[in-house]
């Protein structure tokens, strides 16, 4: 849809627009309104150089296309009834929780065990450990490659998944070398396409499942779909949008509570929403509330940082990882809320059809 | 907290700020750190005037108050134990819910009437009932005072309370004097401190309780709650907060839902928080989720647009209001995500005082 | 235009949309398009009510309308020419400065007096000084109507036109009735429709001009249009808009600098332009910077806190009011860049045709 | 500073934070205030983990640092006197300018090279051409690496160096080894910390120059200075702060023009600030105005898109590129407005020591 600055385009404008959607295969359908024409694209309207050139034209306003940016998560493509499997359970037919460690402490590996143990009992379907950080400050404790063979242990002393953070693809090939189950890639890589291209290259085979954290400063919601098409068309359609609070944290909390959007991504895309209520609101006290809100937008699951001590953890443990005590409760009043809340999605959510 | 731009204040500037500490009543304690020093205020720093001075030094690079600007609506305050009813029901002991349409059609009172007694049915403690209407076009339907006679009308059919928004003196009179149970302030007005003030001194008899609702673009929370002692500050304690969704809507819904505000609010200061989920998201299909979202963020109640006929309806009846059958369904779920919310609370708020 | 949620709507979905768009004069048409299609609504679509019927229907995804929801305001209206004239300046044609102290300080007449003097001197059209002040806190200074006398003595003593803020109608009404030459309204009160609607009316024959402060909290720019629309729909076409800065305040600044809209308005709307750099970025320091930014981006004027003795003011004077000295070089550099980047402006502004 | 929940910590408390802090080597300082005690933390306050441990104790509100978070990028670093050469120019000395395609068109390298020296003639100090792109959606044009050559014929040509942005090791290590002479790291990969470590790595002889762009999505300013700060401790001190535009875009440009973040940067960091107003406003006809305010506010200099043929031009251009003709004169304003700008920039920028 072209709109014009002023009311009309004349004859000469007209056939310059036209002219350049030609070139890419579509063509103009002008809708004269009462006071003011608006002129339809027919064809492919998302070519971004075409709408680039549209745009760069003096007496156009501006162009809104109607097609969303993205082919593989749109709900009308062949993969609208794939469904993703971790351990033995089966996302988006009942609630998923991964909990763990923000960090595994390689001078105190019992803690992390003591940890997995604690949150399989506390009801988790995979352990999460981080064994690279990322960090604002490059002074700060980075992780450490020694971390990931604490990881797999938990794994083999639990019999559960697990799941941790790579930020580039040397760390990539290490996590999937080491059998790690799920990959998680954090919000500042969130629009790193070369890692997205990355991951959906190496895991094709494995279809190792990928949590796509949304970027802690990311607005619109069709970037967010396009960051998980880059994994996706790269190869490997296990992909989960993790909304876990943006920038800016308007109200004090460590990020602006995100979990609102799940609806919203519910109906444009198929793929599952596992909210972060930890790095959301990132204060122990505050995260059971931020989960149950979760669950009741609709969420799909929910990753969690939990530890035995929290006091005596790194990273952001001390701050905002609660006691597995308190996630198992956590857990049985999510579920309860799950329920509630899915009777009200139905009123918009159409089944998407089973491929 | 005053912070110097350079790492110390030299002799010259510790005098010139002491000076001007001294006129208001304080005094400064420097606190030499490891690489800077920063320069404690003792006393009352909350003097506007005396934070510009300070920031006003070109040495100055910021003032930071540890105390809070407003006085009565702190936890500390001699309110802290301050409880509101509204028809039999205390707030912040159980479940508060005011429901109702948008806007009365003066044309058609009878469904209002119709919707008033489908959400006593519901379950509903308060019938809200839009008489005058903020409109971003002065060209749009601004309400109308007939309307007022047909809330009363709903008051006196059901033996409910019933609810109103006020946007100047005139309409403020009005209703009082009709006698509306509870008066609200609209978004827009959250800001307007003589209508505030007027409301402070005219209901200081009464007592009538009134909910202020959250500026639609407002940020800092301290901003509200200093808002909300506009109202306390001039004769009226029976104060709800309502945060009904602020700008920019990020991520597609009218307003950015920003229901997770409420623990903030609740550590903050003692008046209940009733949010308003229904100009939060903007459409009927979300409200469920937001609403369930506010009470697992422990609010104390819900405002929300029902109507018995929608599609009929006027203002934003056609594309918010839930149905009143929804609406049972709708409080049956928040009542019991009511209580197991508010388990979590107990972790963080500690019991204010009784007065 | 409508955008259905399923690709097409169904011809039972049709008849319904058509029934509503019929009610309120409209028709449609339907724009098939590759993959989906959109719906034109042919008619004046900006019944409020139409659209929010139309977007109430569970297989409608948006509605999004062409035309602006302001008519008056509109670079189409008949104003489009009209000019705003004060003192012996005309808006638009050259660089117009509002200048003086946030507040007058009733206990030091003496500074404001000379206050107006100097920025006379420094080459200020208009002199402006708060009587009322608009405070977060109700504990804090809150202006006295006695200060009316000494801005109206500086008007005496200068030969300059002043201006002052009006929170209400009480102090509006004296504001007129001593004469003051230009009326300004508040960040805070931008949405207070009931005080615009009566600035309107009792200005209408006066023709006083009204410069109308951006919401601090204002994001879409229609609304802000809009609000001046009230003004104008009321009697009264002398109406600028002054951005002064919108929060969340990201960077640092009291405010998120916003003189970038200053061509989004100019290309909407005919009303001049009037930038206030000082409750923009809140520091003495920093206003210079923000003024030339508002020239450079082809602001028509400015509105600057100027203090003779900044350290000794009220209000916001010791910490954002300039030196009278700073001001006349400011002016100076001002009027250069005015020049300069106004030959930017003529790519993309066509000249409004004159009444 | 640590601020307690309650107004004042018990002695258990005390002791319990005390042997938090004494653990990274810091000591604690009560000061009672008149309602309230704050506790000051001696010693480096900057350990992200204790402050953690701090903020995760339930009595704990938060807890402010004063110092800044990075090191090495501080104006009080031996590095602030650091000067960086680009061409024959010194940077912060005179008014820098880039200038030059988005998007080297591999098909029609005629136009790159046309460009090129066109932006020579108008005054540009860099030439820049887009080789590698991001894109949001995986489905368009990436860029090549073939382009690389046309980009190194220009500077061949013209005699100008050049500048190219990368996004992973490979492009960096292709770029480096064809001997461009400035890299450009994109708004999406600025907190991409593994990429930044490898550039600092991989430029620790060459030292050459890296232009890092702020997060499109960006807040906080010291986040941007950590992330240079990851470039400089790998061993390149030449790096440039890039202001282009953060989101949420709430005024209808392509991201929220930044430029007025300048004297906030250089009050906290000695690197230079060069601001890119194309990518900012996102369209040519604005471009101008965003570069006046970016030298307004003291910009050091300018990266602009600019394109003989933009119409033609692939990528950004049709839409964003100015043409050289345009930029000639806007290099000629700049300039006049740069010699203004700074004179207002001395009144609060001490100058940094020389090394």
């Amino acid at each position: 849809m072209i709109i014009p600055r002023d009311p009309h385009f004349t004859a000469d404008q007209l056939a310059e627009v036209q002219a350049i959607v030609h070139e890419f295969g579509c063509t103009i359908t002008p809708i004269p309104g009462q006071t003011r024409s608006v002129y339809a694209i027919k064809g492919d309207e998302r070519h971004e150089l075409m709408i680039n050139r549209l745009e760069g034209l003096s007496y156009v306003s501006k162009v809104e296309t109607i097609q969303s940016p993205y082919k593989l998560m749109d709900m009308k493509s062949g993969l609208a009834g794939h469904r993703i499997q971790i351990g033995g359970k089966t996302l988006a037919q009942e609630l998923f929780v991964c909990a763990g460690q923000c960090t595994i402490d390689p001078k105190n590996p019992a803690f992390f065990i003591e940890t997995a143990h604690a949150v399989k009992e506390a009801g988790a379907d995979v352990i999460r450990g981080g064994v690279w950080k990322p960090r604002t400050s490059p002074h700060a404790y980075q992780g450490s490659s020694e971390a990931i063979h604490i990881l797999m242990r938990a794994r083999e002393e639990t019999g559960l998944p697990v799941n941790t953070e790579v930020m580039d693809e040397d760390q990539l090939r290490i996590a999937l070398d080491a059998g790690v189950d799920m990959i998680q890639v954090g919000a500042r890589n969130a629009l790193n396409y070369s890692l997205l291209k990355k991951i959906g290259e190496l895991t094709r085979e494995s279809g190792t499942p990928v949590l796509l954290k949304r970027g802690m400063h990311m607005g619109p919601i069709d970037e967010f779909i396009c960051a998980a098409e880059y994994i996706v068309a790269n190869g490997n359609p296990n992909v989960m949008f993790c909304p876990r609070g943006t920038l800016p944290n308007l109200d004090g909390y460590r990020n602006h509570p995100d979990e609102s959007i799940t609806p919203l991504l519910k109906q444009k895309s198929w793929a599952p929403v596992v909210v972060d209520p930890s790095h959301s609101v990132g204060r122990a006290i505050y995260v059971p509330h931020a989960a149950l809100s979760a669950v009741s937008y609709g969420a799909d699951g929910l990753v969690i940082e939990s530890h035995v001590d929290a006091k005596k953890g790194i990273g952001d443990d001390p701050k905002q990882a609660i006691h597995p005590d308190v996630l198992a409760n956590l857990i049985a009043d999510a579920r309860e809320i799950y329920s509630r809340a899915r009777r009200y999605s139905q009123a918009y959510l159409a089944q998407p059809a089973t491929v």
